[in-house]
């Protein structure tokens, strides 16, 4: 990739924290292409209009995103990557604006959710559902409106479309983070990995979950998230995301090998460095040159 | 409750799917509480302002609603019972009205994704979201509006509100299910239960999902449903549910009393007859009189 740029997908407008997640694990000097939903943004790495998609997966408040983990499952894609952001919401205005001039308030859903404690303080702010949080931003500056109106984003969606952050960190929980993975076509480097992301199924049988599980425990190999999801077709069937910690060329490599042999449907949904306890911080391994 | 009607609570309106829940589970002869939201029908048991709520708690399409297992864990309420539904999605329009004269379908953003079929092969049919399947109902019956209108709600929605039912299960799938616990503030008798629910988090070790299970898989005891939710305030940890089948009083309660020595956070959120496996057709065991 020497002397091109990567083209990186994700879904929102430029300053979303996808952005900050895009460029915390691959750098600047990326290539953004965003796109308006999910669907379109696994689509663009899958089609080859993009080298990577940054996917957000889980956030330490609300969840995994469930549906995500389910286009994992149905496109043939390889997580190559994770990284983390800390959810620090921002409001928002125009140059020249101020709190007191403030009336209304425009984010996505889940962003004007996560700041009730600040709507609840200042009644004379009315929320207002927008469909991303950096595109609200961006809806606020291209029009000559009045400075009554200001958008709940990141300090990132601020920055690069010229809008003045009037208080920042405006979330009701501080702990709010999003865990992110990075998609490619290709395979991630085996010597690099120390964490592999499964999808499995099991038969229907007692201990079938446990049996799986053993291969991990009896090699003393850590498990750091599991996931259910329904099985399209068989009322209340089961199927498995696991993450799994550790080389893949050792112990945890051997566990994933034992499992395969006991599951019904099983892939690695890829292998790669661990962004989360690894390294703290969350960075990336793989920086756009 | 002799002679008093037992006062069941349901997120929704009159007609909604968990009225056909509460109805299913607990007879006719019941006097219903809508509540427009999750937090109120909880409340209503709480404080007993209601004898039962009926919760929407996974649905075979898109999973489980997460946000109602964190309230069963906060609230000290009981799990006393559950019941499935077959969710049939009807065109409903004011008497009077055809299929010719339709031109705008109102119904609840999820109902409106499970037809999405129906609109694509009727593009001069414009969805509109509503709160609620059976309040679109309700709205379209209440105005004198032109014949031009219709609702998606179950067939139960319409002979209520009085509607006519222009087509009937035009949702996508037809496997689709949803399954609805019983809450009450008392425990269920526990000679009549065959199920037990519970929530219970562990130490941050490997191979401490698989130790939890082992009381279960030794004694040959069956886990239907494992669900994991994000633990508050400590990021990447988590909180698990499981279902346990088999009489509490045998192997299956001896399993749940080892996990509870092995478990930091514990608790049984109820022991109930199964109403999805153990009589086939979901209906329950605890008829109001």
């Amino acid at each position: 990739m020497k002397g091109t740029r990567l083209i990186v997908a994700i879904q929102g407008e430029r300053g979303a924290f996808s952005h900050e997640a895009a460029r915390r694990h691959l750098g600047e000097a990326i290539e953004l292409l965003p796109r308006s939903t999910f669907d379109a943004l696994f689509a663009a790495v899958a089609s080859g209009e993009a080298d990577r998609a940054v996917v957000p997966i889980e956030n330490s408040l609300v969840g995994s995103i469930h549906e995500n983990y389910d286009r994992l499952r149905a496109l043939p894609l390889h997580i190559v990557g994770e990284t983390q952001v800390h959810v620090r919401h921002c409001l928002i205005a125009r140059p020249g604006a101020t709190l007191a001039s403030i009336r209304r308030v425009a984010s996505h859903p889940v962003a004007l959710a996560q700041c009730t404690r600040f709507f609840a303080e200042r009644p004379q702010l009315e929320p207002v559902t927008a469909y991303d949080t950096a595109g609200s931003v961006m809806d606020l500056l291209r029009r000559d409106g009045p400075v009554t109106q200001a958008a709940i984003a990141s300090k990132l969606a601020a920055q690069l479309h010229g809008g003045t952050v009037l208080l920042e960190g405006i979330q009701d929980d501080t702990e709010n983070y999003t865990r992110f993975v990075i998609l490619s076509r290709e395979e991630g480097p085996l010597e690099a990995a120390s964490k592999t992301s499964i999808v499995f199924t099991l038969a229907d049988a007692p201990g079938a979950l446990y049996r799986a599980l053993a291969p991990f425990a009896l090699r003393h190999v850590d498990l750091v998230k599991i996931e259910s999801r329904p099985l399209r077709g068989q009322r209340w069937q089961y199927v498995f995301y696991i993450d799994v910690l550790g080389d893949p060329r050792g112990p945890a490599g051997e566990a994933v090998a034992e499992l395969r042999q006991l599951a019904q449907e099983f892939r690695v949904l890829g292998h790669y460095p661990d962004g989360i306890r690894g390294n703290g911080d969350g960075s990336g391994a793989e920086k756009a040159s």
